[in-house]
C-alpha cells in the first residue's frame, strides 16, 4: 500500500468516527429521552477523544510530510492533502490540557449565560465571557496567524476567512442597506397582516406544507428525514442519511415553512456531495459560509420571491382553506418580506438581518485584537444598534446576551451567516444566466434546473477549492455585496416603492 | 493505578462502545432512511471492529492474569473477572479469518433463506444451511466444550446452560403439556370470538392502550421510548435510555398490546440494572433465559390472567368503546389465551409455544451432535410436528424455513425462549409468597410491588451469578418445569374444563 491510500485508509476511520458521532448528536437533540443526557455525553466524549487519537497520530504527520514532497498529485489529492494538514495541525497546535479547560469552562459558561440571560444580569456572564475572550485570544495564538489575530478564529469556519476579505463585503453592506433601511422606516407602509396574525395555524398543515415544499425543492426523503426540534438543524451522518429539523409554532406558520426551506438547503448541499470522494475530506462541504448560502438561497432568494409565493398559494390554500380566503400572492409576497428593525436576530427580516451580523463582527474583530474589553461590551452593542438600526435595547437580554455563541467559545462564526447571503445572491445572479425561463420555473414550482446547477457548480465540487475560490470558479466573480445589495434594493423598491 | 482499576477503565471503554453500537442499531431498526443502509453496515462493522480490539488486547489478558490469583476479591470482582475472561476468551478463540468468514457466510445464508422462504423451496437455502452447521460444529469446536459439543453453543447465550441441563427441561414439558393440548384439542370449546376479529381495531387507540398499559406496569418513560418498527424489541444505549417498539395490525389489537407488555418486560429489567455497577460486565442484564423471564412475566403471566383483563377491561372499553360493547373480562380473558396447536412458532399461545421450541432444541442437538444432516431436516421437522402438535406442515416455509435464526447462525438460542418461560413462573411463583395481595394487586393495576421484587431479587443483582443460580438464590429452587406446568394446567382448566 502505497502512503497515499495509507492516508485515505486513516481518513476513512476518522470520517466514520464523525458519522457516528453525527447521529448521536442529531439523536439527543431530537429524541433521546431526557435521562439519558448524562450518558449521551460520555459517549459523544468518546467519539471526540478516538477521533482526536486518530487525526493527531503522528504516523498522519509523517504520511503528510512524505507525501506533501510528491511531484504529480491532482487536483484531489492536492485537496485531501491540504484539508488533512490543517485538521492535523489544529488538532495537534492546541496543548491537551488547554482544550480540557476549555471544554469545561464551555460548559460552566453555558450555564452562566443562561442564567444571566433569563435574569437580564450581564454581572452573572462577566467573568465567564471574559474566560471565553481570554480563551478566544489564546487559541489565536496556537493557531497563528499572519495579520489580525481575529483572522485565526475566523479561518475556522471558513478556510481563508480574514478580517482584509471581510472588511470591504461589510462596509459594502453598511452603506447601502442602512439607508434602504431608514427609507423604508420613514417612508414605507406596512401591508395589512390580519390575515396572518388573526388565525391560528394548524401544526398537521405545517407539518405537510413544510413536507410538499421541501419534496418539490428536490430534497430525497428515501436519503434523509424530518423532524421536530427546539432549534433546529440540518445533520445527520453522510448523503445516504441526512437529516433536518423544523419547528411549529401554531401563531405563525412562516417559522416552520422558512425554516424547513433553509434546512432542506443545507441538505440538498449534503446529498449532493461527490460521492466518489466519500470519506475523504476533499468530498465534504465547503465550509459554513457556503453551505448557509445554499440555505439562504432556498429560504431567501427562492422562497421569498413574488413567484414563489404565486406557485405556492394553491398549497397554502390546499393546507390553510380558511385562513387563507382572500389572501392572494401579492399579499402573500409582503407578509413574508417585512422589513422591520428589531432587536432579535434571529427574528430579523432580510434586509436588517446584515447588519446585526456586521455588529457582532465588528465587536469581536475589536474584543479579540484588544481595543474592547469585556465591561465595555454592553455599550458597544446597544450603541451601534442606535447607530445602525435606529433601536436601543432597553435591556441586556435584548442586546449582548442575546446569544449563546460566545458562551459556547463560538468567536468568529457569525460573518460565516452574511457571507452566506452574499454567496446566495451571487449564486443566483450567476445561475440565472444558464436558466433561460429562471422565473417561470418558479412560478411553475420547477426547481431541477436551479438544483442541478447547484449540484454541478457548488455541492459536486465538494472541497476541492478553497471557499472564496469555488465563488469565484461558478460565479466569475470573487465574494462581494454587489449582487446582494441590487437584489434587495429593487426588491425593497419593489415591496414599498422607496430607494436609498 | 492497580490492576483491577484499570480493567474497569477498558472495560468501560468497550461499554461505551457498545452502547453506540447499540443505538445505531436501534435507528437502522427504527427511523434510518432506506438509503442509509449501506454505510450503516460500515459503521456497525467500524464498531464491532474496535470493539473486537478493544477486548483481544493483550493488556486484557495479562490484567486478568493477574488478578485471577489475587485473594479477598468480593463477589462483583470475581464476577467482572469471570465474565471479561468469558468475553476474552471468546473473542481471541476464534480465529480471524474463521470470524470474516462466518460473517460474510451470514449475510449470504440470509438472502438465500429469505429467497427459499418466499418460493417455498428448501434447496435454495440447503447448501447455505449445511455450511452455518459446519460452522457452528466447528465453532463449537474452537471454544470448546466438556461433554456435548452443543453445549458450547448454549453457553454463548445462556451462560451455564448445557444438554444436561435442558433435557429434564423439556423432558418435563414433553409428558405434560403435550397431552394437556391433546385434552383442549379434543374436548374443549373455543370461545366466541366475533367481537374480535370483526372489528377494526384502530392504531391510535392501540397506541394509547399500549402507552397507559407499559406506563402502569412502571416503565420509565424519562428514561426511555416506545416507537414503531417491523420486527418488535428492546433495545437502547444503556438503563437511562431504554427504547422498545411494536407493531400495529388493524385486524388484532393482541400484537401491540402483548408486544408491548413483553417488550416493557424486558425493558423494565434494563432499567433496573444496578447502577453502581455501570459499565461493568458484573451490572448487565444476566443472559437471554432471564431477559426472556421478564419479558414473559409480563407479558403471560400477568398480562393473561383473569385479574389483568378484570383491571384493564376499563381501558380498552375507554379506546375502542364501539368495539369493546357487551365484552366483558372473562370474554377478553378467554380471547387472549385461545389454546390452538398451529405451525407457526410466533403466533403459538402460550401452551403450545415451548412445544415448537422443543422441537427445535432436539433437531439442533442432533444436528451438531452429527447424528442429523441437513438432508434430513426438513423431514424430521415435519414428523415431530405431527408427533408432538398434531399437524403437520404441508409446505416447507410453513415447515423448517420459517424461523429466521439458523440463517444468521444463531443456533443454540432457541432454547432460552423456553427458559424464560420456565423462569417466569418460578419467579411469580416465589414472589406471590412475598405479596400478600397479589390477585388484588393485579385486579387493582397496582404492579408496584411485583416490580420491586422483580428490581430486589434479580434486575439490582445484574450478572454478579451464574443465571442458574440466581434462579435459585430469587425462588429457592433450581431451573424446574414445575411451576410452569402447575400454572398452565391450572389456567387451561378454569378455562377449557378439561385436565390431562
Amino acid at each position: 500500500m502505497n502512503a497515499y491510500e495509507e492516508l485515505l485508509g486513516r481518513l476513512k476511520d476518522i470520517d466514520i468516527i464523525g458519522q457516528i458521532g453525527s447521529l448521536l448528536s442529531w439523536d439527543q437533540e431530537v429524541l433521546m429521552p431526557p435521562s439519558g443526557a448524562p450518558i449521551r455525553a460520555e459517549q459523544l466524549a468518546w467519539v471526540s477523544k478516538t477521533a482526536h487519537e486518530r487525526i493527531t497520530d503522528s504516523r498522519i504527520g509523517s504520511l503528510l510530510e512524505e507525501l506533501e514532497c510528491s511531484e504529480d498529485l491532482d487536483d484531489i489529492q492536492l485537496a485531501n492533502l491540504r484539508l488533512t494538514r490543517q485538521s492535523h495541525d489544529r488538532a495537534t497546535k492546541l496543548p491537551v490540557d488547554f482544550v480540557e479547560e476549555m471544554a469545561k469552562h464551555r460548559s460552566e459558561s453555558l450555564v452562566s449565560w443562561t442564567e444571566a440571560r433569563a435574569n437580564d444580569d450581564f454581572s452573572i456572564f462577566r467573568d465567564d465571557l471574559a474566560k471565553s475572550i481570554e480563551h478566544a485570544r489564546m487559541k489565536a495564538e496556537f493557531y497563528g496567524y499572519e495579520d489580525q489575530r481575529y483572522d485565526a478564529l475566523l479561518d475556522l469556519y471558513e478556510s481563508g476567512l480574514s478580517v482584509k476579505r471581510l472588511d470591504p463585503l461589510f462596509s459594502g453592506l453598511r452603506d447601502n442597506v442602512a439607508p434602504l433601511i431608514k427609507a423604508v422606516v420613514e417612508e414605507g407602509d406596512d401591508p395589512d397582516l390580519s390575515w396572518l396574525t388573526q388565525n391560528s395555524w394548524d401544526i398537521g398543515a405545517q407539518e405537510q406544507l413544510s413536507q410538499n415544499i421541501s419534496e418539490a425543492i428536490g430534497f430525497d426523503f428515501d436519503s434523509g428525514r424530518r423532524d421536530k426540534s427546539t432549534h433546529p438543524f440540518c445533520g445527520g451522518p453522510n448523503p445516504d442519511d441526512v437529516r433536518w429539523t423544523t419547528r411549529y409554532n401554531l401563531k405563525d406558520p412562516f417559522g416552520s415553512l422558512f425554516g424547513s426551506m433553509h434546512e432542506t438547503g443545507h441538505g440538498t448541499y449534503e446529498q449532493g456531495r461527490p460521492r466518489s470522494l466519500d470519506f475523504q475530506p476533499a468530498g465534504k462541504a465547503n465550509g459554513l459560509g457556503i453551505h448557509e448560502s445554499q440555505s439562504r438561497l432556498w429560504e431567501n432568494q427562492v422562497g421569498r420571491s413574488l413567484e414563489f409565493c404565486q406557485w405556492s398559494l394553491p398549497l397554502w390554500k390546499k393546507f390553510f382553506p380558511e385562513n387563507m380566503e382572500g389572501v392572494d400572492a401579492e399579499n402573500l409576497w409582503q407578509a413574508v418580506n417585512l422589513v422591520r428593525p428589531g432587536l432579535i436576530r434571529v427574528d430579523a427580516d432580510e434586509a436588517t438581518y446584515n447588519l446585526h451580523i456586521m455588529i457582532r463582527y465588528e465587536i469581536e474583530k475589536e474584543m479579540i485584537s484588544g481595543n474592547l474589553e469585556v465591561d465595555e461590551l454592553p455599550d458597544a452593542w446597544d450603541d451601534m444598534y442606535d447607530q445602525f438600526l435606529g433601536i436601543k435595547p432597553s435591556n441586556r437580554s435584548l442586546g449582548v446576551l442575546q446569544d449563546i455563541h460566545w458562551s459556547m467559545g463560538a468567536i468568529g462564526y457569525f460573518p460565516t451567516y452574511t457571507l452566506g447571503n452574499l454567496y446566495a445572491a451571487q449564486l443566483l445572479e450567476a445561475a440565472k444566466k444558464d436558466l433561460p425561463d429562471y422565473d417561470g420555473d418558479v412560478q411553475r414550482g420547477d426547481f431541477s434546473e436551479l438544483l442541478t446547477w447547484m449540484r454541478e457548480n457548488i455541492h459536486a465540487r465538494g472541497s476541492i477549492l478553497e471557499p472564496a475560490e469555488l465563488i469565484e470558479e461558478a460565479t466569475g466573480s470573487s465574494p462581494s455585496p454587489k449582487a446582494f445589495v441590487e437584489y434587495l434594493s429593487s426588491k425593497v423598491e419593489k415591496l414599498y416603492g422607496v430607494v436609498a
